[in-house]
């Protein structure tokens, strides 16, 4: 029977679940951990747009051939600080993953390390990727280009993706890590689609309308609202930053860019394929770790320091919000919602792997 | 006496004037020729902000020792991909250009290249450094801390600074160089100065005011516009990147972060020392430099020919308007203000170089 109500469920049931069905459409172990992993943990910090719920996508993806189940994931190293890591055009979230980690490597030896991603899929969110190097003495960040729904300055058609960028640092002794994970757009698509639903006016900055004007009242109608594009952060600033994520994600690579990207929600015809570009900098190519984290510690204690604005409570470090949550929802339980619920439902029968409770 | 036009000047005289006044003062041939190009090339880009009006500040620091006026800058490589440069608290220009050489330098050889700048000044503009990596085959990109001017998001007290970050990428064959430079507060803190100048409203997440309130209607008042504070772009997500730049040019560097930095034209006390943050990523190290000349003139065709906004003549590639404006500037010369003229006028008397008209 479908739930309407929102059920408290803990992470490693959600992960155990996630782990089965992966496993199921025919995922090696190790993947299907990474994925499970790196989508639990979006929930967990409370980015429920990126966790457990993805795994319907996916696994009808992976189930059609439009995601490859068993895919050979490699890595081409072309020089001392740089590679590449092909995909195979699976899931998204091991070959970031293995790249990440190829990054660290070489930045131990070289004093920085990247590599490209190609041939991948969505990776989910791009925070538990640099925080993985973070918590390895580094200072990791990521990007990946998109599916197409922000114009570029002053057009009136999309183009780039809401391209996620993200930065995350060693943390202090006495303050919390430091991670900003952000997509290069004003706001998400989804926020402009649920102001829409409720009936809510926007700022003039979030969104235009299909003739490119500037939009304030979004329709309730979703199929007026496809036709909507959001608006690059800053406006010009975004715009700029999305050429470079896609100079590096889809140029480098050899990907789609921008338009090209198949949709992975709407297209159930092709094979798709992405591209994102990871780097880690090793801190102690600098100066000691503990010096670094005494250095970060004192500036963040200034921050936290500063009264707030009006109509705040206290200024956070970034990445401080989802570290409470993450806190919190380790205790209680992941919130998921009834829609989501009943999704994962549907899906665990099918697959023989029963959606916790 | 004094002149109430703009004159237009051409570039060349610009640049004899400023290596003048540079070595007038005691800096080497090479620091003054460094200096003056990053300074005259913004004027010919249209960003006179950052141009040749410098030259005042910058002399009567370097007059006063408050710049080391023959700084012994050093480059330290740490690792294969990885160094740093020590500007010795002189002129800013100078270590930063030799930053890009190196880390151009070690991207040619092990893919990407890194170089933290320490004992730096203000650098002038991004974006020649990140355009001298893109005509030699690199994806360039820098960025610098600044003296404090913006909240942290939900603070009410000024901490970042309005931080550049600088992207370019080797041109297309028939589009142009992509370059966006940009600082990361929602505006720069001139333009809310201006407004306020001019009696004229601004939107409602350009700044705020000595409490944090949000400011619509900036005082024409200088001595309360100071105590206004510029608004991270996006919100949270300029100021989860203005951590990242200090992390990188502060913290890896040991440099003074926010709100210690000296503010150059106000405090005549204290010798100042900032960080930059300088990387280069070879494109050959993906692909043939051709082929990603031929993608990316690809894309940008694309994105030229998506029909303008409503307000808009066409949409411009990332580095365009600037490109656009140096042609045009090449031909009847660099448009100097009145006050500029009046003041480099001055300079020029007591260095016995006179500024050109």
């Amino acid at each position: 029977m479908p739930s309407n109500d929102t059920k408290l469920i803990p992470a490693d049931k959600l992960r155990a679940f996630a782990v089965g069905v992966f496993e199921k459409v025919g995922c090696p172990k190790e993947h299907a951990e990474i994925t499970a992993d790196v989508l639990i943990e979006s929930n967990l910090r409370g980015v429920d747009t990126h966790g457990v719920f993805l795994c319907d996508n996916y696994c009808k993806r992976l189930e059609q051939g439009l995601f490859t189940p068993k895919p050979n994931v490699t890595f081409d190293k072309r020089r001392a600080a740089l590679g590449t890591v092909d995909g195979d055009r699976g899931l998204g979230q091991p070959p970031t993953w293995l790249a990440m980690q190829k990054a660290i490597e070489m930045a131990k030896e070289c004093g920085l390390g990247a590599v490209s991603v190609r041939n991948s899929n969505h990776f989910g969110a791009a925070a538990p990727y640099a925080i993985h190097a973070a918590e390895r003495g580094c200072i990791g960040m990521l990007w990946s280009h998109g599916e197409s729904d922000v114009i570029p300055f002053g057009g009136r058609k999309k183009f780039f993706g809401t391209a996620p960028i993200c930065f995350a640092a060693p943390a202090g002794f006495d303050t919390p890590m430091y991670c900003a994970d952000m997509a290069t757009s004003q706001v998400a698509f989804g926020k402009i689609r649920a102001a829409g639903h409720a009936g809510k006016e926007i700022p003039p900055d979030w969104a235009v309308d299909a003739d490119g004007n500037v939009l304030t009242k979004p329709a309730s109608d979703d199929a007026i609202i496809k036709d909507y594009s959001a608006v690059p952060m800053g406006g010009a600033k975004g715009y700029g930053i999305a050429v470079m994520i896609e100079a590096t994600c889809a140029l480098l690579t050899g990907m789609p860019y921008g338009p090209h990207i198949i949709r992975k929600f709407d297209d159930w015809q092709n094979v798709s394929a992405m591209g994102h570009y990871v780097q880690a900098i090793d801190v102690e190519a600098f100066l000691p770790l503990t010096d670094f984290r005494r250095r970060i510690d004192e500036m963040f204690k200034e921050l936290k320091a500063i009264p707030p604005a009006p109509g705040y409570k206290e200024v956070m470090i970034p990445g401080e919000p989802e570290l409470r949550t993450k806190a919190q929802r380790l205790e209680t339980g992941c919130p998921i919602a009834p829609e989501t619920s009943n999704l994962l439902t549907a899906l665990g029968k099918r697959m023989g792997v029963p959606f916790p409770s």
